[in-house]
């Protein structure tokens, strides 16, 4: 049993946990980590290739506007790199392929129209919804009494129209857009710069990848806490008796006068606390389930389809695979193409044998690239909602209802209980650069309840 | 620690899991069910008023054409009693209130017509989803895709029918319409015999009470299965190893060839289970939340009400009560009415502190009876969000995008591990009588695979 007495207890080390736990060190706090899997990163992880080269089976991409990562990149020594974007795109649209240069693929004019009015009625929306509590925007009710696909289908007029929205809800949420409150999706669409933003390669969300990994920026950040991470200790119950928190996992017991619980919400929902938490608090980690994406990278000798004037980078309505992206290692080596399976496809193939799965995955490479992209030399998948210390990425959203009715509960502290998280985040939310901003922002309340 | 070695473990001593146990110990099994609180029957829970008498603060009502739940009353010896019907019901409207006898308000007679074509869209669309595979249903996506909010825009002209749906909503799932799915809503209607049966006191689900309690139901039935019940041991986890499954609770180790999950969705996700449960699994257990209810009564002297020729029934758009019933125990002696703060109500009203709320509800008791009910004898209330073993009521229910893609999991086992409770009834999901036949549903499966 590995016990300790520190003035905050940091659950989970993603980069929430650490954010907070170097936040709370930096102002001179004693803190200790307590990490249920043997590794730091939570939803960052890397995989070693056969061939050589490292790649990202978690999150991997920032954006230039990112200010808090960037930060953290630089301060942590590590070298960004510009994610492949040159050469053609591939579009296909119900078994149609066609290639086209820059951000649009080459459509019918009416069905550019229908989105970009779509895209601006979004936009514009979205600019209405305030960050720090979006159950405040104008036409909150309406806006969370009804589903994002309901949405699609009143502002975008065309089918094509309609798909592409689809498409980019399964894209950012990696999840189904009749899954998700129209509010939330707003939210998220402000929360990250809105639209082109959160789509877009150049000056976007996927503009840049780590040297070696995204992975990296937490295994740096870790090691500038040194010894004060105890993996391997899935936590079980927080309790709370006067001034202190007892927070106990497997295997480890450790005391504070705080605890930041850095874990997505549906799994802080399952710890056990003592006191319990308040019902409002509980139904809301009932009310934010996680998306569902399985990440899956093929990997060749080389990146052929560069030599056919290729970027790597595909769109299709049709799928399973409905986003490709180039992503070779900055090493170089080999080739990678990397496929998304998001929303009903990861979960109809999630239940599919793994030979099924590479091959529903690669004939969709082979769709996009040709014969060449039938045999790659290895291939890589993680699905998320099989990871017990995660069970869904990219984030959580929410559905219908759920942010007016309990939205404040998602940051509200319990006590001594604080909430970090990037489903916390007010900015970048869902993303890397969200999570360190949750967790400076929950240390900077654990500081200021310390001063009461 | 309590050990034991049986044919099946059973998880949860509500009716569910007391009714796979039954089933099971008839069919010459060996069973232990293995409890978290100190007592049976789950939601169903008893008062003692200290006035003398009984009341329910969870569930209370039988209907008619419930055939499951009615032949345990039978069998176990118990008595039902008529929901108290007789005499005017009141009808609050923005602030107008009025009295009016039978089922419907006097309202204006457009809005009835309203009501009226709404009313039989629903039913008649209800009619169109198939019990067993709701998702197979003809329009299963469009229905999915919508909030039962965005359905009663559209189904209901008038501002005071679609005040009367949503009135609907809240009282029947505790939860706003903006949360539901309108598949499940449709499910659901479905499922309790439609529209009708499922607001009705004469002929509905409302139309008995049971002498002395709902609860001894669960009572009587546990007597049944005298000491194979553990009390006071909440299920942490449960490890399938070869053909043994092993459940570990608080001072409980429990091994048997089966294993029967008779919990809430959101409960049964927060086990820990050794095999992981698929991510399908556990992703629908995100996405399955409890309703929210506060169960409030008022105890006065007499039933003072009935003198005025008033039913004690009550219904109005206002709130924070909105539907009240005359809850007197059939022993008579005092008088009880009984309101529900349901959906945001709850929420906002269950963080509020116990005399705010008590004053809320009893001015909503003044305003349908008048003065009289301003100084009750006692104030009863529970909230079930706050239950550690239950987080909310009256039962689980499926936002958008659930039904269609994650719904066969509900009942799917996983291995030795099976799922019952009242939210994976395909009759009266969500009721006493759903409760008992998916808890005979799961033991069925149980005796079917060891015959295999």
């Amino acid at each position: 049993m590995r016990t300790s007495q520190t003035d905050v207890v940091v659950v989970g080390a993603g980069l929430a946990g650490l954010a907070a736990a170097r936040a709370l060190t930096a102002a001179g706090r004693s803190v200790v980590v307590v990490e249920a899997r043997d590794r730091v990163g939570g939803r960052l992880m890397g995989h070693e290739l056969g061939a050589g080269g490292t790649v990202e089976v978690g999150g991997q991409w920032v954006g230039p506007r990112q200010v808090r990562v960037n930060a953290w990149i630089d301060e942590l020594g590590l070298e960004r790199v510009e994610t492949h974007d040159e050469g053609d795109n591939r579009f296909e649209h119900r078994g149609r392929l066609s290639r086209y240069r820059g951000p649009i693929p080459k459509v019918n004019p009416l069905v550019l129209a229908d989105v970009a009015q779509a895209q601006a009625w979004l936009d514009r929306m979205a600019a209405r919804v305030p960050l720090d509590a979006p159950w405040r925007a104008p036409k909150a009710d309406a806006w969370d009494g009804q589903t994002f696909e309901t949405a699609i289908r009143r502002i975008a007029r065309t089918t094509a129209g309609r798909e592409f929205f689809r498409l980019m809800a399964q894209a950012v949420f990696a999840a189904e857009p009749r899954e998700l409150s129209l509010l939330h999706a707003l939210f998220y669409l402000r929360s990250g710069g809105g639209f082109e933003q959160l789509v877009s390669v150049a000056g976007g969300a996927q503009q840049h990848r780590i040297v070696g990994g995204a992975h990296r920026i937490a295994e740096r950040a870790a090691e500038t806490l040194g010894d004060r991470i105890l993996l391997g200790a899935p936590v079980r119950r927080i309790d709370t008796d006067g001034n202190t928190v007892t927070v106990r996992g497997d295997g480890v017991e450790a005391r504070a006068g705080h605890v930041i619980v850095a874990l997505p919400p549906t799994l802080a929902g399952r710890i056990i606390y003592d006191p319990l938490l308040p019902g409002r608090r509980d139904q809301l980690t009932q009310r934010m389930p996680q998306g569902s994406v399985i990440k899956c990278m093929a990997v060749y000798d080389e990146p052929f389809w560069r030599r056919d004037g290729l970027s790597g980078q595909a769109t299709g309505t049709t799928g399973p695979v409905k986003v490709v992206f180039d992503n070779t290692p900055s090493t170089g080596g080999v080739g990678v193409l990397l496929g998304f399976l998001e929303g009903d496809h990861a979960r109809t193939l999630g239940a599919a044998s793994p030979d099924e799965r590479r091959r529903a995955v690669v004939d969709c490479f082979v769709r996009f690239f040709g014969p060449r992209a039938a045999d790659p030399l290895e291939f890589v998948e993680r699905s998320w909602a099989e990871e017990e210390f995660t069970r869904g990425c990219y984030s959580a959203f929410m559905p219908p209802g759920v942010m007016t009715s309990l939205g404040p509960e998602l940051r509200r502290p319990c006590g001594r209980i604080h909430w970090a998280g990037t489903e916390t985040a007010e900015v970048y939310c869902g993303y890397m650069d969200g999570a360190i901003s949750s967790g400076e922002r929950a240390a900077a309340e654990v500081l200021a309840a310390r001063t009461d």
